[in-house]
């Protein structure tokens, strides 16, 4: 009788100590309900940045690799160590500001963006989603919060330059290229050695699926989406599919004088045509697919001589593979049409710069809408028109992305602003989610 | 009575004397119109003449005040003095090769053309109307024929600089137009002091009306209509007037992934539908006016950014003036529309490069046709729609312009050609028309 009481006693013992426990982590839910990022901080970092770089007009010129990068990232360095972060720089120049977890054998969640800029860029892009990561520490460290999970601030080396230090961490950072020119003038694995990075070690750099807990990355829109419909939060649903061709169009050069209008083969004409069609097709059918003629040469380029060759890029952009392959397969068939029409050739040519769609993670997206929910913020679920290297840790990594709103939606550009509000608000997301995910809201 | 007799005698032999002129002249007429030039000495001297300026890739690159145009004047001044031509340089550089006639009351004919060639030109363009007048001289040296007014065979300065030897000689040629940099390099003043010219006295190398009988040019068509409709002979009935515009469209240059395609201000696509319209405006009414866009250039010019600003040119050419300003209203109805739809402004800008229309003296184009038919040679009455001297030389003198066929409407390119027997046959119709202008066939 007594073993028996004692088992029983044991089991209630147990129970109780379950159910404790659950309403102690309940309570800590609760209380990290709470926790709010220093919006004032954040702005006044994201402006520190900016002096790396700016020059006389204004611009943010800090692309990577360059003086300004270096001198950027020892900034950032330094307030992760503020923020009570071990830094560490990798083998393809990624910094990594690290604070440990209370489970060692746990899987570190994963925040951050990247510092380098597009030349003549502005203070925002990629700067807000290191910052912010490195805020989001600060508060745990402010508030004496150990998550379970090890959590790891990234700042991403050489996005502009064609995310190359997300390409390393999945370990897909080719030697070729590092070969490749960047905008800083040094070659990728020059400019790597040059910010700590080891070119030779490479594959220390890689991490492998089951390595991350999840990624998250805030960062501007850089579109007019949520700031037009002022909306607060975007939560990214997938990262767009990029294809790129060059076109060529032969016609035949000739004196604009003495050719008379039917017997021509102009190819800037012919290439009117075509740019309409390109904007055609991509509109006539519903969806968020983009198309974009950006580049165009005209050859010889008289104003008193019919053009006889252009050159002109076709980008298009979606979520979907095969809608992006119908696009072109239409325009590719008008393009038949404009060249019999206008007496050309017109030839098309897939260039090596595409990137196949990115879906994110749909447990992370959910943690996201939840957290924006939680906090009041109004939210939209979209695509991600630009890339991002959370496209990169997709492929290894349960990712999910927040966009906060862009004026005007400018980005690239000097004139490139976000309000400290949405900022914050943003932050504020990326905070609750790094702790729902520590929490275990994530199946995986 | 004997008084009487003698004064019946007096006017018996004065009207004896000149009905015996006038069998003799038309004796005289019938004679002329069995001479022809030398087909293969046009031929060859075009080809020695095209060893000047001579490229490796074959192209003829003689512009105007180059070593090569240097060496091409001293050529032609010997082929001159083998035609008995009295050689002299104007004030403007303008080689002129004279014949004296044997009336040295009357002003002389002109006939000539240039030998300065554009950047990577042919072989025929301006060259042809040079040795035509020079073979022409040859062939009434030859034949001892001594007409009543003197010849001039006038090579004129710099042609493509923008026909700046006739502008000297019509007094036009402005201090101003003295410090345009030539494709030589060199300014237009110092280039005619290099080949013998004195641009301090260019007042002695104008002429006014009055000053000559008629001036006659004959040139390659540059186009393709002569040589489509297999006709011998262009006569030219004016030389169209040219008008140019920049075009400056301001749209809102974005990100190419994050900016919706409602939301775009494409300055490119604003510049496709205006490309289209110019073409379509142009076309749709009867008439032989062109209208050509030649240049565009679009920023920033990259593929994954929409265009921000486009400058791109349009020219239009006709024989009416009227015509010409009617045909740009509606452009710029159109791009009005344009500029609403695309959210973009466009704006256009008049360029001080434009020639007004120069029609050709009626009786000179009367000699040519005559002189074509008797020749047993097809001809068409045609607008010039290239820039000539001769349209220069009309505003002082009763001009006109032969047009031999170019094969393919191919000039300004290597690729220029015309064939030896089509060169003969203008210079027949050159030689032809001068003598018929030396009997007086002009009303003046």
């Amino acid at each position: 009788m007594k073993k028996l009481a004692f088992i029983a006693l044991s089991i209630l013992s147990i129970i109780l100590i379950f159910l404790l426990c659950g309403s102690f982590a309940s309570q800590k839910g609760q209380q990290y309900s709470h926790l709010r990022v220093n919006s004032n901080r954040i702005e006044n970092r994201i402006m520190e940045l900016a002096e790396f770089g700016k020059n006389r007009h204004g611009r943010i010129d800090r692309v990577a690799f360059s003086e300004a990068d270096i001198l950027g990232r020892k900034y950032i360095m330094s307030i992760m160590q503020e923020a009570g972060l071990e830094v560490k720089i990798d083998a393809a120049g990624n910094i990594i500001g690290r604070r440990d977890g209370s489970d060692p054998n746990l899987p570190p969640i994963l925040t951050g963006s990247h510092i380098d800029s597009v030349p003549n860029g502005g203070k925002y892009d990629g700067a807000l989603g290191v910052v912010a990561a490195i805020e989001c520490a600060q508060v745990l460290k402010e508030n004496a919060i150990v998550t379970r999970h090890p959590l790891e601030i990234v700042v991403f080396t050489d996005e502009e330059g064609g995310l190359v230090g997300s390409r390393a961490m999945i370990g897909t950072l080719t030697p070729g290229a590092l070969k490749v020119k960047s905008h800083s003038g040094k070659r990728v694995g020059e400019g790597i050695s040059a910010i700590g990075g080891n070119p030779e070690k490479l594959a220390e750099a890689a991490r492998k699926r089951g390595d991350i807990k999840a990624f998250i990355e805030i960062h501007i829109e850089q579109g007019s989406i949520l700031y037009t419909k002022n909306i607060d939060i975007g939560i990214v649903e997938g990262i767009v599919g990029i294809n790129w061709w060059t076109v060529n169009i032969e016609g035949f050069s000739n004196h604009a004088g003495t050719t008379p209008m039917n017997m021509r083969q102009d190819a800037l004409l012919a290439a009117a045509h075509l740019i309409i069609a390109v904007n055609r097709v991509v509109t006539s059918e519903p969806g968020r697919q983009v198309g974009t003629v950006g580049r165009i040469r005209c050859e010889p380029g008289a104003p008193n001589v019919i053009p006889g060759h252009v050159v002109m890029s076709v980008e298009l952009r979606d979520l979907s593979e095969e809608k992006i392959i119908s696009l072109i397969k239409k325009i590719k068939e008008e393009a038949k049409t404009i060249a019999e029409k206008t007496n050309t050739k017109i030839n098309f040519q897939g260039i090596d710069a595409t990137a196949v769609p990115a879906p994110l993670d749909q447990g992370v997206q959910k943690c996201l809408i939840d957290s924006a929910k939680e906090l009041g913020f109004s939210s939209l679920v979209m695509p991600s028109g630009a890339g991002h290297d959370a496209q990169n840790m997709a492929r290894i990594a349960p990712t999910g992305m927040i966009f906060v709103p862009s004026v005007g939606g400018v980005s690239h550009s000097p004139k490139e602003y976000t309000r400290p509000e949405d900022m914050a608000k943003g932050a504020n997301v990326l905070l609750q989610a790094i702790l729902k995910i520590d929490q275990g809201t994530l199946s995986q």
